[in-house]
């Protein structure tokens, strides 16, 4: 069948973040986007495809699972698309909501908790990189893009559906509930006198990264319990966010 | 004194690779990367800004070299910058061109190598993140991005003028003077047997690194000596190449 145009409009809201908020869904684009949300049983609502995509390999999975798809016009799918150069296919994703109290529950040992994180390109990345490490949820603070946002939906791969994220939190006041529940609040300084290789992570960690321009916010920083400094033997100003986060999260895998 | 129109013709052409290729140079926008650049020494050739811009206290620093300031309109600003919202400010800067002989002199401990990396976003990251961990320089092979494009020029930071970085190399018969050089070569490949804390780096480590996508190719894997797998304790496919090359360094750094 083919989308209607008021299904179209339907498609078209959700490349904002009140229209996905209203509507509960996000948009995929792509083949190997969307093959990854099937091969991680991600709550596809509905597919939209060109005609001579119809038959692709890569809808059989998804059609026995029962998910409607459609077929839509060039020009449709240019109205639809965000990318320059669409592969012919866009989902519609439910969005899963997820709870702090869920991520605090016994048995995690890992979070990244994001403080004003506005490049979608940096939050993807770090929920990939959250997601490699085995975290057990990434937490977003208010200044933060939505994660599911287009731009930050491509950083990710398919770690969006591998890791709970839970967005437009009150970080200081989350970071306190993540304290008392035996999590110990680390961020990434520059300037702190420990560094990486001699600190030794406790069972459960937090770790908090701002953004790169203003680093954690004052109210975040008063209730951290360690600020390490990944050494620096060149000249470069700071690291990349995303960067910064890898090289913490695998000295925390290691120890 | 005002940009001509065969001034503004002059900047614009910096914008695509072969207009830099002629005239040697390439272009710098907004105050905090002219500063960097500044600090840096880096080869300013000229600067033009916006008429209410041209008393900034960042100004004084260049002028004092000797470095010509023009003025420019609105309207040819919009014309030349490559950002939505321009600050006002735009430099052109000499290319230095580096031979691959002076990143393989002794003293050099470590070098990036870079296979198909042709996204601008993640070829800057790496120049940066290399010039944090001190890294003598960076090679690109022939598929990469050109390191000049103002996107890598942006991510970059400052660091462009703190590593040399060499492009349009042919990384195989690069990467086998390195080895004669002594260099290790090194790539990052998931189905690696050794992990990387058990790897002690060499004296001289290359590390080279391909694309998201492809990997390195296999006329780079012949010559490599040691292939390391980051462990993964998650679901995500892979890393991103940047935080790769991070947590690789780091651990080069440290050892």
């Amino acid at each position: 069948m083919r989308l209607t145009r008021a299904e179209v409009e339907e498609y078209r809201a959700l490349w904002r973040k009140e229209g996905r908020a209203t509507a509960g869904h996000f948009l995929l684009e792509g083949w190997r986007a969307l093959t990854a949300a099937g091969a991680a049983d991600a709550p596809i609502v509905s597919v939209a495809v060109r005609a001579d995509e119809f038959e692709r390999d890569e809808l059989a999975a998804i059609r026995q699972r029962g998910v409607p798809i459609s077929t839509l016009s060039e020009r449709d799918l240019d109205r639809i698309s965000a990318t320059e150069h669409s592969q012919g296919v866009i989902a519609r994703v439910r969005i899963i909501r997820h709870e702090l109290a869920e991520l605090l529950k016994p048995g995690e040992r890992l979070l990244l908790a994001l403080d004003g994180v506005s490049d979608p390109g940096n939050l993807g990345t770090l929920i990939r990189t959250a997601d490699w490490f085995g975290a057990g949820g990434v937490l977003l603070g208010q200044g933060c893009v939505d994660p599911f946002n287009e731009k930050v939906v491509r950083a990710t791969a398919a770690s969006l559906f591998h890791v709970p994220v839970v967005s437009d939190l009150d970080l200081p006041s989350a970071l306190r509930d993540a304290k008392s529940a035996g999590f110990q609040i680390v961020i990434a300084d520059a300037e702190a006198s420990e560094t990486l290789s001699s600190w030794r992570p406790a069972k459960r960690t937090a770790l908090v990264l701002g953004s790169e321009a203003h680093g954690v916010s004052a109210s975040v920083r008063e209730i951290t319990d360690v600020a390490i400094a990944i050494p620096r033997s060149g000249r470069a100003e700071s690291l990349n966010v995303a960067v910064a986060a890898g090289i913490i999260l695998n000295h925390v895998w290691k120890n």
